[in-house]
């Protein structure tokens, strides 16, 4: 074998051995279970986008083409296949859409042969992502990502950009169409849309931006009916989830993948973000809200669900964790795929019934400590009865 | 033997095992090599440094001088032996500079028995750091790095520094001669000597800042001629090496060390920051100039060419790599090292062939996520055939 010969078979090796990996349930706290492994990262990438794999073009086998990481994910059970519509971020921090598929949602994930070409609309995107699939109850796969573009009327400040929501819809994930961009007086990020028509109307979850990053004023997480998703346009927007002092979604919140509709109610994934001395923190949360109202709160736990552990506090954004894809199966089982610090993508197991259970009999967030100790008390004298 | 005996022998034992370790190769993606441990870390800095070794004025032996972080250093190769001089920082945040040398260039660095000692130019430095070696033409080694002195027209605000580039040079790494700080019009770190004269002047990479912090307007990495180094002045600065929109270099760019002159053009290696929801995140990415005219880019692969990884992540200032120092040695070997946040140095090594077709045959930013795509689509094609 030449040198060359043999680095290939190394790395041949060595991918398909990280392909081949069957994951390891790690803690739980009776909510959720951990696995050791997360489900998709860089290192996941297929070595034919990473590599020029001729020795005439590529004698010393150099990765030719940067993966760099592989997180925020869409996810759907489709034709009994556990698909992932994931961020793939390259070395020049453009990211893109690739689907990744596993059958059984919890480990050897592979991608498809080749990423997702997104048609264009409007002016060319300098970026897309966080992609959320939802199956409408209209036939239709569509998937709501985030589009961003130069603030052309800021020029010299190289970081001011302008965020919207793009759609896309499909029916076997491999060709997509490219619906116009959602309409909004203002910038959207972390748009989504629900399952079902609510009164003959497509409905959305949105989050109003008066800036890039500052959410501004405007408080939590919207939603807004629009007539068609060929043109959406959001108008009456009202907030539905708030932002509130000294919680975990402080500073910004936003709906996470599209609502699992249960007995009890609409069940909600979503993520908060508070600001430290090391900058933001991204958690999670659930909430609920009624089957006869999708927009009207009813239950929602104190604080959050899922916070960055271990290696996950680390990566090119840290101290982040952040969903935009679960699935429920159809024997209960709920898959949540959540990136930690826009690097890598886990996965995190429950039920329907657990989940719906941690919502009704968590207590709600009293807004103040003496409030947590009463709470704390409360449950300490029931224990020591 | 008495316990300060006994912790005094435990001490030496200990760092005696760090500094005899042998390196080990970790992961490579063909490019470029990394290795297990750091080159350096405060750990390295001798006993002698350390602790008050006398019993009588010790008897806790405690450590009397906190050496806290060995982290971006000049490198050169000299008379056989691989030289750094690293940028040693102290408990009390002030850093200053000191030789460490090995054999191999990869592991066994150990620190001269003294720091350098930095004649005073002008009002004393508060603050000095990141020193460029550079082994000129003209027969000196110069070391260019950044002076910080507090800014004096804003005394209230405890965080106003005013930046600029000191200038040393040497022909024993012992005796040091002060040469007048770089004389410019705006505040400049990152000031880099070209290593040959360019139409008989001397060439200056410079870092044009508008503040302390902030690049401003200014757009990227500068170049400038200069009659002499004894009273350099930059006047006619132009910039090489532009920040842009959604590149790992949206925020600031700085040259790292001195370009390594190729048969195909100079090399260079530089950083790139952006700005992200934990902070800035600084990576080293590679491109080259034309050998008759320095200042002429004729390749700039897309993206970072080095990000932090695993425990690189960490340090005092996290998400951070860092280079101001790398040797080309006679054999082709490029040993390139690295700081992460602003922690501990590390080395990677590849050879100059390599580097130079990492250059010339990674494709360019496209700089929006359908070029990224088709470019990537052009890799797999290319692949499945």
């Amino acid at each position: 074998m030449t040198a060359f010969e043999e680095r290939l078979a190394s790395l041949r090796k060595e991918h398909e051995a990280l392909l081949d990996r069957d994951n390891v349930p790690a803690g739980t706290n009776g909510v959720y279970q951990r696995y050791r492994y997360p489900v998709l990262t860089a290192d996941h990438a297929p070595l034919t986008w990473r590599y020029d794999l001729h020795p005439d073009s590529n004698p010393y086998l150099l990765e030719r083409f940067g993966i760099h990481a592989v997180f925020n994910s869409g996810a759907i059970l489709w034709q009994g296949r556990y698909l992932l519509v994931a961020r793939v971020e390259a070395a020049d921090r453009k990211s893109f859409f690739a689907v990744a598929e596993s059958p059984n949602g919890i480990d050897h994930f592979r991608f498809w042969d080749r990423p997702v070409t997104l048609p264009e609309w409007g002016e060319p995107a300098t970026n897309v992502y966080d992609m959320r699939l939802v199956a409408h109850q209209d036939g239709w796969v569509y998937g709501i990502f985030c589009v961003e573009r130069k603030d052309a009327t800021a020029p010299e400040d190289l970081s001011a950009a302008v965020a919207c929501a793009g759609v896309v819809r499909t029916k076997d994930f491999l060709h997509w169409e490219r619906l116009p961009d959602i309409q909004a007086q203002c910038q959207q990020r972390n748009v989504v849309l629900h399952p079902e028509f609510v009164g003959g109307k497509y409905a959305l979850y949105t989050r109003p931006q008066d800036g890039f990053i500052d959410t501004g004023k405007g408080g939590g997480i919207g939603w807004a009916l629009t007539d068609t998703m060929d043109g959406a346009v959001i108008r009456d927007e009202r907030i539905i989830n708030e932002r509130k002092y000294h919680t975990i979604k402080e500073l910004k919140n936003g709906e996470g993948p599209a609502p699992i509709k249960t007995p009890q109610g609409w069940l909600h994934l979503a993520h908060g973000v508070r600001g430290c001395a090391s900058g933001l923190r991204y958690v999670l949360y659930l909430y609920m809200t009624a089957l006869d109202d999708p927009a009207r709160m009813i239950a929602e736990p104190a604080g959050f669900f899922m916070a960055p552990e271990g290696d996950e506090f680390l990566g090119d954004v840290s101290n982040v964790l952040f969903s935009n894809g679960w699935i429920a199966a159809p024997d209960g089982t709920v898959y949540i795929y959540y990136a930690s610090s826009d690097y890598r993508l886990h996965v995190a197991t429950s039920t329907v019934d657990r989940l719906v259970d941690y919502c009704l009999h968590t207590t709600p967030d009293g807004l103040r400590t003496g409030d947590t100790v009463r709470r704390l008390n409360e449950l300490i004298d029931r224990n020591l009865q």
